[in-house]
C-alpha cells in the first residue's frame, strides 16, 4: 500500500534522502487567485496604471518567498533555484487577480513547493495591500498546474 | 474616494506609519483548507493516529511562519506576537483538512496577516507531505474569519 | 576620554543594555546614491516609465532590508519599526539614482541603522539589476542626514 | 539596443533562468570605505590593538551577510558560496577604514553581489559600532574591483 | 497535577498567550562549555593573543543567535532583546572554554531561551573553528544559571 | 605545527575556500541529551503517547535548524542538505531524552555542523517546552558520533 514518503516506518517526520538522485532539470508551474470586490480590483489596477506598485510588490514578494521555501516548509530540501517568474493578471469575471509562478532548477529534487510558496505569498501580499478597503477577499484555490523532470516525469493538472 | 493605504500619493509602496497608534489588544482568526482525494485524507489521518506527524508538522510550520510574516509580506510591520494557536481538522465531506489559526497581540497594528500566513504555510506543509501520493490537491479558500481590536473594531466574515 | 559604547572595559563586543531607556518617538533619514553611465540611467528610467520595476524593486528591497537590520548588524537591537519609506530619484548630473530612506519607531533605541541599511540594500539592488550593462557603477556616499528623538536629541548632517 | 536583463519584455521583474549555464569557477573582489574623523579611527584602532573587536565584528558581519545576499537582493540567485574573505585596513589619509571582500564559487552564476553585500554590511557594522562618537561618518564609494569566470570573463575596474 | 504549558488540553503544541502579562524587566544567565584536548585550547588561546578571532567570532555568533531564538525554538515568542553579553573564558582544568551569556529584556515573557541559545551557538562556533584539529570535542553541560523578573521571580541553579 | 584552518596567517577569521574540493557523499551523526527530573520525563512521554507533540516539535525544530546552520555558525558554508533525520528517545536512567541526528549531503564540504546544530536546537526545544515544570534541566554532552566522506574519510568517536 502507498505510504507517505515524509514519514518513516514509525510515523516520525524526516527530510528524505535525495543524495543518490541524479541532478536533472526540473520545472513547475503553480497558480492561485485572490477574489475581491470589483471595486477593489479597479483600485488596484488603477494603481498599476499609475505606478504599478501592488502588482510589482506582490511579484517581488513571491520571488523572494520562493527562495525561502525550505525555511517555511519543514521537510523541503534547500535547492539552488535557477529561475522564478511570476505573472499576475486581472480577471474581471472573478473578480480578482490571478497569480502564476514558474520555477526551474537543475537539482536532485523538484520545485513544486517553490512555485506554490511563491503563489501563496504573492496572494498574501495582495491581500495585505488591499485589506483596508476589502477585508472579505479570499485566497485560492492554489494548485500545481504542471511539473516536468525528475523520476515522476511530466505531470499536468486536469483543466 | 477610497485609496489603498499602502500606496502614497504618487503610487509608491510604503510601510505606513503606525507610531502614533495606541497599543491595544488585537485578535484575528483565519481559516483555510487543503482539498484532496479521500484516500489521501485516510493516509494522513492514520498517520495521525499512530504518531500524528503530518498534523503536528503542519501546526509547527504554521506557528513558525506566523512569526515570519513581516519577512514575507513586504509592507507588514514586525510585531511582538503574543499567541499563535493552530487547529487542524479532517473534513470527510471536502474531503480534506481544515486549518484555523488564531493570533493575538498587544501592539499598534493588527494580526490578520499573521493568521493568514500561518494558515497558508500550514496548508503548504500538508501539501508537501502528501504530494507524493496526490499531486492534484488544492489549497484554499483562505480567508479572514474574524478580527478584534484596533480602530476598525470587531469584524466578522459573512458565513 | 570617549569610549566606543559597543566595547566593554576589556574590549569585547556587547549588545548594550537599553532596558532602562524610555520608549520615545525616534526618526532617522539616510541618503545614498548609485553613480552610473548616463546611458544606464536612461535605460532604468525608461523601464520606470513603462512598468517601473527597477525603482519599485529597489524600494521593496530597501523596506524589507530595514526590517532585517538587527540580523545583519551584529550589535543592533531588534526594534518594532513603525514606518519605512523610500524615495528614489534620478539625478542626471551625477548621473545616477539618489536613494533616501525615512524610518520611525516608538522604542528604546534609535533607527539610524535601519535607515542606512535600507539605503544600502536599495543601492545594491539597483546595482544588481543594471550590472549587466554597467559593471563600473559605484555606490555611495551613504550617510545619515537627520535624526530625531532619544537622549541625543535632534541631529542634522552638515550640508 | 541593450536591455536590462532582469526585466522581461513587458518590464516586469524576474529572476533570470540560469539552469542552462555551465558550472564554472567564479571570483569577485569588491571594495568600500568608511570615512570618519581621525580621532574616531584612532579609537577604533586602539580597540583593535587591545582586543580587535570592531574590526573582528565587521569582518564576521560581512561574511555572514555575503551568505544572505539572495535574501536581501530580490533577483539574486541562491548560490553555494565556496569562500568569503574580508580584509579591513586603516587608511590615515582618508581618514577611515577600507574594506575589501573576496568571494568564490563554483556555480552557474557570479559572485559580485555577494562581494558587494559583504562590503556594505561590514561598513554598516563599523558605522554602528562607532556612531556614538561620530555620527557624520560616510560609507562609500563601494564598487566592484575585479571579477573572473563566467561568460563575461575577466573584468577589472579602472584604477 | 502539573501540565506542560506548551500543550493545550488535547496535547497539541501552541504558542501560549502572553498578551495579558505585564511588561517587566527580566534577566537570565546561562552557561555552557566546550571540552577539548589541552593542545586545542592552547591553539585557540594563542590565536586569541594574536588577533582573538576564535573567541571574538564565537561571541558575535552567540549574540546574533540570541536574536534568532524565536526563529529556532518553535514556541518561543519574539521579544525585543534589550541586552546580550557573552563572556568566554579558558579553563585549563576542563580543559576547554566556558561560555556564559547574560540577556535582558523589558517584555511580557522571559529571556532564558535567548541566553541558552546564545550559549549553544557560541559553543557550536568554537567547535566549528577548531574541529579540523580536534573532532572529539564535546559541548555541554549547558544550563540556566539564574533568572530574574516575571511571575516566577528569582531563580538560581544549585551550584 | 597544526594551525586552525579558519584563521588566515594573520589570525583573521575567514570562510575557507572549498571551490576546488570534489563533490562527494558525506554523512554525519551527532548525539546529545537533555537531563531532567524523572517526573518531567514522565510528563513528556505521556504527552507523546497522547499526541506526541514535545517529541514531534523538537524533531521538526532540529530538522529546520540543520538547514539554518550556515546562518548561525559564521564560517560554515551553505550546503544543499540531502537528508536530515532526528531520533529522540527516552532514557529513564539519565533520566532524560537522547537526541540523535543524521545528516547527508553530496557536496564539497562536510555535514558535521548541521548534525550538531540539529541536536542542539532539538535539545533547546525540549528545554523550552518543559521549562515551566523543571528549570534545572541540563543540555549535553553534545558530540559528533560518526562522520563519513571527504578527505578525512571515516571517523568514529570513542565509545
Amino acid at each position: 500500500m502507498t505510504r507517505l514518503t515524509h514519514l518513516d516506518e514509525t510515523g516520525a517526520a524526516q527530510m528524505v534522502d535525495v543524495s543518490d538522485k541524479p541532478v536533472t532539470h526540473r520545472t513547475a508551474i503553480a497558480e492561485g487567485a485572490v477574489r475581491m470586490e470589483a471595486e477593489t480590483l479597479r483600485l488596484i489596477m488603477r494603481g498599476m496604471t499609475a505606478k504599478g506598485d501592488v502588482i510589482a510588490t506582490a511579484r517581488i514578494a513571491g520571488i523572494m518567498a520562493a527562495k525561502k521555501t525550505h525555511e517555511l516548509v519543514p521537510l523541503c530540501h534547500p535547492i539552488m533555484l535557477a529561475k522564478v517568474a511570476i505573472d499576475i493578471e486581472a480577471d474581471e469575471d472573478l473578480p480578482g487577480l490571478v497569480v502564476r509562478a514558474t520555477t526551474k532548477v537543475a537539482d536532485r529534487t523538484g520545485v513544486e513547493m517553490e512555485a506554490l510558496t511563491a503563489v501563496s505569498v504573492a496572494c498574501l501580499t495582495i491581500y495585505d495591500m488591499a485589506k483596508a478597503v476589502d477585508r472579505g477577499m479570499t485566497i485560492g484555490p492554489i494548485r500545481l498546474v504542471e511539473k516536468q523532470g525528475g523520476r515522476s516525469g511530466h505531470w499536468k493538472a486536469e483543466p
